[in-house]
């Protein structure tokens, strides 16, 4: 091993690599170094597990809408846990091995190992002590677990262990009803597994809006039973018993805990305290979130690590940043993206732009539209959900959304790209809205809006042609 | 009945209905007059009872992802074609009903009758002349039928009479894969028809890029057997026998035929030969479309009756606009919407923006995915398509798209949003596109597009800070 680097990168996760292939194009003279497994989070134990998982249990769930469509026999249909399971490996290693790839190409360029901060240029592996001009600190987050509960032993899963398990618990408790408690609660639920969720926060899946997080509570304790606002304890009297969970005052007893309470920073153990700069409480030093740069040293934070984002498209931003500005003599401050976050439920969680709360002190003009009558959703059995949507009420530009729909993870890119290009109101009634299709729903979203902006903003979604001056023609 | 009104309307349904909307903010003098039943084409026998078939077939045919999912006693399903068409009926005559009620409340401003224009200002129903100062017609479409093929008698169905069947012969030619016949053939076939689909057009469901049409009349030929590229001869003996469908020199046995050959203006016995105005070889006079002014009439032509964009959303506008404009003494040119037609089949079929076909004399470059191998599709047991992007060569600009994906409808009005915004390919790339999601094909082809504009043009899809100018930060 070389002494002496242009880049070193700890963490080969989606930041790590969306770094390496920027700083790829400038210099041979980097190294990669990874602790733990090769493999994203993402695809090892992330979106893309989870996501076969929901798809195997939307399918088999699907079967309750079958009788309306004319179909016969469901009674008959059964799901094998341990085929989805099986299923969801296969996949993941598929996914995992074409990111594997990518490295393994690097010989010694890529090496296996805890590294440590020594100061802003240097790095300790193991009794090594490499330098660099440039460091990219990528190394990720994990799942939170309380400490007083890894008494549980096998009975705890997390998303680290969910998806290598041969077999789950008939009764399991998720707690922490986030974007992943959610995800995986209502996955397990729909496979069969008996599933209590739990969460002190009474909003879920990242929703800030009082409408729409009554509306998916409702419906997602139409599957399974929610516990939201209280404090949860778990208490477990002997190994292999089962566990009680007291919330409300309500004993549940379970046989196995998924904890979803959110992912902690890889930065414990990571040498930060050798920078010599400040620190928050969660042992986060301050990142600029445009350039990815820690304070004014040659040290980049990207990804879950920073805690700013822990969201795939995010961390492959900031690694990107990172790569680009660690490969540069000057810095380039990059615009970030608008804020998305979907929680792949069904129906599908999304908060895009500002949130609900972010806007509370903001002049604004909400519309609204159930999706409950809306014909495409009725034609489709699928219609059930809530879409919310928020504009400055100066000028009708559009600022955000809140919404639990049917195919929300699609309405969102829409809204995304609406939001991204600050328009308005009008401009998004612009496009052609087919029919019958969902984003009629959209539309009508839409047209609430405008009949609640201040009067005489009112106007048609059609515009007049450029240029275009009315004149008297053709009358009797 | 009056005789003199400010406003006829004739025909009741998208179009004329849309016009009544923006009428009634005007006058209470009008009359609207209907031929045949009340209800819209389209939630009569278009598009709401369609896609009603085509949710069960599809929600049927899913079945096939099953084994892959983990799900098990798929052989033990079946569809009952009986219920699947009780239910079309029943969400037809909900929606319907709903629209129904709008005209109801009308009294004796809403008369059912056999309009025929006698000039300019003037209609004779029955044996009644009315007067108006500015007429609206919006009489509609029905489908093409060869006259040779009336020998057919109840064998030939249309989607007049499709829905209102009690039964379905095992065996159907569909003739015409345009958007309606690829969309009945394929939901017959996967509710258990065997069917043959034909089409002189070697292109389908409207697509003009050969490598589209390739992809998807590929994936469709897995489903039944497709017939292109040659004329069509129907051969029928003798009533309620066999039917043999010649093409392509190799004779089919059917039961029944469905005729999906395109729709025709009702414009035949309407008296626009009254106006003393030209009208082309369809009989239909100079439209202008952002007006809906036939020449410089005070008479309007709205809806599928124009044979303009006979597609829901389309005829809304031209009533909207024929209605706002009826009601004013100076017309306002309105601006028409992006073009977008979608194939509800399974995968969706999209043509938005400006078509391959209207581009070929132009300068641009091509973006294109496959979704064979797209993440999240194969995640979804979905991951089949294909998608391609046309922009400017000169300036990256969208132009159109032709696709044919799985959620193809919604990409369809992301699309619809970035051409309807004159956005650049970098536009668009500066949306967040969630991980995992189908968007992300689409962000595939956009790179590609990118790859492929002339060099120099290549860059980032992350914009610096506005205002920003690079300088020496932080180094060593």
């Amino acid at each position: 091993m070389k002494l002496d680097y242009d880049i070193i990168i700890i963490g080969a996760g989606s930041a790590g690599l969306s770094a390496l292939r920027e700083i790829k194009k400038h210099t041979d003279n980097f190294v990669i170094i990874n602790d733990g497994p090769w493999g994203t989070t993402c695809a090892r134990v992330g979106c893309m597990p989870s996501k076969a998982l929901i798809e195997s249990a939307n399918a088999f769930y699907r079967r309750h809408a079958f009788e309306a469509f004319g179909i016969i026999g469901t009674e008959k249909l059964s799901i094998d846990k341990k085929r989805v399971f099986e299923r969801v490996r296969a996949l993941r290693d598929h996914f995992v091995s074409g990111i594997i790839k990518d490295t393994e190409s690097l010989g010694n360029r890529a090496v296996s190992a805890r590294a440590r901060l020594l100061g802003p240029n240097h790095v300790q592996i193991g009794d090594k002590k490499l330098h660099a001009k440039r460091i990219i600190l990528a190394p990720g987050s994990r799942p939170i677990i309380p400490p007083e509960w890894q008494k549980l032993g096998k009975r705890l899963l997390t998303s680290d262990t969910l998806f290598d398990q041969e077999t789950i618990p008939d009764r399991m408790a998720v707690i922490g009803m986030g974007p992943i408690g959610i995800e995986v609660a209502q996955a397990l639920s729909r496979i069969g597994v008996q599933v209590y969720g739990f969460s002190r926060n009474p909003l879920i899946a990242g929703i800030t809006d009082p409408l729409i997080n009554q509306t998916i509570t409702g419906l997602i304790s139409r599957e399974f039973p929610l516990f939201l606002g209280n404090k949860v304890e778990v208490v477990s009297n002997a190994e292999n018993s089962a566990i009680t969970i007291m919330a409300d005052d309500n004993p549940i007893e379970v046989d196995g805990v998924f904890a979803a309470l959110g992912r902690q920073p890889n930065v414990d153990d990571l040498g930060l305290d050798t920078l010599g700069i400040a620190v928050n409480d969660q042992g986060i030093p301050n990142v600029n979130p445009n350039t990815m740069q820690i304070e004014d040293l040659p040290i980049f934070l990207a990804g879950d690590a920073n805690n700013h984002l822990p969201l795939l498209h995010e961390a492959a931003d900031e690694g990107y940043i990172a790569g680009v500005n660690a490969s540069a003599n000057s810095f380039t401050c990059f615009q970030r993206r608008t804020p998305l976050a979907i929680t792949f439920s069904d129906p599908n969680i999304v908060t895009v732009g500002a949130s609900f709360q972010q806007l509370q002190n903001k002049s604004i003009c909400v519309g609204q539209v159930s999706f409950e009558n809306q014909g495409r959703a009725r034609v489709a059995q699928l219609n059930k959900g809530m879409l919310r949507i928020y504009a400055d009420s100066k000028n009708g530009k559009l600022l955000g959304s809140e919404l639990c729909a049917p195919a929300g993870e699609h309405l969102a890119h829409l809204l995304a790209l609406a939001i991204s290009q600050s328009l308005t109101v009008w401009d998004l009634l612009q496009i052609p809205f087919y029919h019958p299709v969902l984003e009629e729903g959209l539309r009508t979203a839409l047209r609430d809006l405008v009949s609640k902006l201040p009067p005489g903003m009112n106007r048609s979604d059609l515009s007049a042609c450029p240029g275009f001056n009315t004149d008297i023609q053709g009358t009797e």
